[in-house]
């Protein structure tokens, strides 16, 4: 007999049992970045440990030169998957203060300004509140019927608000105890209250800082111009070349492993009616400035970019000064998707502006961040099984979404653990995470719990 | 009967005096810049009227709302022309006075480490040593037979180091009064120790500060990455079509009243063997950035030019941000030469770049300097008379060069007068005017006497 009404019945009956486990979390004070609150940190670890131990969870807490990582077991019946949960519970600072409407570590259900019943305070939604969702799934089902229908382990990091510093070599270090057959991530949002979403993809990232050096010293326009390379125009006249008048990038084989999106995703963008006007109209703009002939979701959901992030050069103080500089500097960074390699697109670049260098000019390269695009195959059994259990729960279909940004330890399950990730969240685009009065709706938290249940079930029966 | 030879005599014999003159002037600390050396000034002014007064000028202190010129008057012969003669009488600050090897105000004969005899103080060279080679060319003439050649009217200003505010008034004010034929100005540097110059053409300049505005805030290239209009990428494309790969600037008209150099003058500028090497190498490049097919000398003595003077856009601090600014700004100069107009060059520099603004941006200009070139036309009477008086005196043919920079008394003679300015002066490139321990070559000083008696000579007999 399967135990998901029973288990979706208790969810229900829990529901108030359930704030008041969240409001226990909401109180600790786990803002990873100030040292000030390390034992808080240490104490909100301790409560998740303690809390899936009383649940049936082999928990305990791994120390890291940081803050600790919290890592939990639990059997599933045989043949049943095996998945890997994410969370975090650090949270964001919450200056300014004065900014709350009432003490960010004193949670409360209010009534939103939308109407809406919501758990106030700091975390409610990034993370501690999401995490939840999927405990309290786990402690129903062990409620009703003392086993889970997956098997299960459990990672909560303490220091995703601060960079996640200790993640890759603990990930080295633990990785045959975290290998799964896939990921489940909660630190994702919905696109309205009523519409569940599943992150399918995130876009990769390369981040590169360039300096063109031409003379040895700044030079004077009246004596030199029109004779000396001037590094602002060489570094113009490169990037005006990165994009056609199309806006494809014209760097050689910048396209190589991306995919075109099936039409029936892009179909079911298209539903959501999202234009370019109704996505640029509130930062002033209407044009998009990508590839033509690609709708404004394809564009920053499935298609990779390049964007200038920074140019500096000569002088940009008040009044002018006729200077031809000895360098100047530009920050570029490519969005990346699907199946490019970063490795070949920061070559590919760092070739193209070579190609494009006076004789006489250097270019001095720095890499940043680099991280590759993480995209579920569309046709992945556990992505099905998570679209109809959503579908069930929220009476919708899910949006296959993708994140522009990036969340690094989604590339860093797949690059240590080899892991797909599958990104589920409840969170809402006006949760106002990492500013004061941070929320999550009471239906966030309540259906969030019953969409993990659906989900666990549906994954189970895959 | 030609008084020049007895002239060049009486200045050959005059010599000691001449200098012991000019150390009296040398004495007196009239720096503009800095109010504490406003009496120095005044006193400066009224030096030189006296020392004019002495030879016959009609000589008098103007008061401006800064510091006073001096204007002067002596006639000539009938049908003689009548030239204006402008010097300045101010100096730059001194700091830092500890690089002095002796104090900037107490002048006195020294040998170089090149072996010459200079006259070390501030001001030798610039411009006081200068504009007394030519008051002691007519203090000879008058010395000698009791007149001089031309009808001459003296300008000495008292500003010129601190940006000439007063000038335009002043000429706008007494333009009647200071008429003449042509300018004289002693205020350029000969290309070495023997080999005269005349400077016929000065490059014009328009200064424009552009800011390219796109959406209402800055914007995390994550979300909108591919979508929004980045200013810096549209600021990069415009100036990237600035230059065609020839090195030619592509906007419409720019090249409007610009002429050809006759091949002669290009064939003496070849003569001087100056090469993109020998140009470029000792600032660390070597291949012409300008107009391909043209001397390096042509380049920036004769060619007009656009250069990017500053860039700044998004975030240029240490590390990465991946942001999509709400603006980005340039600055961008135009040298102009021959007959550009300043004006035109403004408007149609404008309208390339909003003819390449995206829809949804904006631009905003903002003017900065603008003057027209000076070219002095290659066939003027007075023209052949000062190269052939230097070639006398200098027993070698003077170069005809040009300023890439600009010298803004000449476009304002120009514009308030209606007057041409013959550029005659025997500073060197190693005299360290505005530095500390500036000079001026005894030869400098006493051929420059020697070169403007015979210029007045040579005037006359045109």
């Amino acid at each position: 007999m399967n135990a998901l009404p029973a288990v979706l019945h208790h969810i229900d009956t829990e529901c108030e049992a359930a704030v008041s486990r969240l409001f226990s979390l909401l109180r600790i004070k786990s803002i990873s970045t100030d040292p000030a609150y390390k034992a808080d940190c240490q104490r909100a670890a301790e409560w998740l440990v303690d809390d899936l131990a009383s649940i049936g969870f082999e928990a305990s807490i791994r120390d890291t030169p940081g803050h600790p990582m919290v890592v939990a077991h639990h059997d599933g019946p045989p043949g049943a998957p095996h998945v890997l949960f994410y969370g975090h519970y650090d949270v964001q600072p919450v200056d300014p203060l004065e900014l709350w409407t009432r003490d960010p570590f004193d949670p409360a259900v209010r009534e939103s300004e939308d109407g809406y019943q919501v758990i106030a305070g700091r975390g409610a939604s990034d993370d501690k509140g999401q995490l939840m969702t999927f405990v309290e799934a786990c402690r129903a089902y062990k409620a009703v019927g003392g086993v889970l229908p997956c098997k299960v382990t459990i990672l909560f990091e303490g220091e995703e608000e601060s960079g996640s510093p200790s993640m890759r070599a603990f990930l080295a270090a633990n990785a045959d105890e975290l290998k799964a057959d896939f990921a489940l991530v909660c630190d994702t949002s919905q696109r309205d209250a009523m519409t569940p979403a599943i992150c399918v993809g995130m876009r990769g990232l390369v981040e590169e800082e360039m300096t063109i050096h031409a003379a040895s010293r700044d030079l004077h326009s009246g004596i030199y111009g029109g004779a000396a390379a001037n590094p602002i125009r060489v570094l113009a006249k490169i990037l005006g070349e990165i994009h056609d008048n199309d806006g494809r990038v014209t760097i050689h084989g910048f396209y190589d492993g991306v995919e075109e999106t099936p039409s029936q995703v892009l179909a079911s963008w298209e539903a959501l009616g999202e234009t370019a006007e109704s996505f640029l109209g509130p930062i002033g703009l209407s044009v998009p400035s990508g590839e033509k002939g690609r709708s404004i979701l394809e564009l920053v959901w499935a298609r990779p970019t390049a964007e200038f992030n920074g140019f500096s050069g000569g002088y940009t103080g008040k009044g002018f000064k006729t200077v031809i500089p000895a360098e100047a500097s530009a920050k570029v960074s490519f969005r990346l998707v699907h199946k490019q390699d970063p490795a070949n697109v920061r070559a590919s670049f760092r070739k193209f502006v070579e190609e494009r260098l006076p004789a006489d000019c250097r270019v001095e390269f720095q890499s940043h961040d680099c991280s590759p695009a993480h995209q579920l195959p569309y046709d992945a059994p556990y992505l099905a099984a998570a679209k109809s259990a959503l579908a069930d729960e929220w009476t919708k279909a899910p949006i296959m979404r993708v994140v522009g940004g990036s969340i690094p330890v989604v590339g860093e399950f797949q690059a240590y653990l080899g892991l797909d990730s599958l990104l589920v969240g409840f969170a809402l685009p006006n949760d106002r995470i990492h500013s004061p009065n941070e929320k999550y709706n009471l239906t966030s938290f309540h259906k969030g719990q019953r969409s993990w249940a659906r989900i666990l079930n549906a994954l189970t029966r895959n």
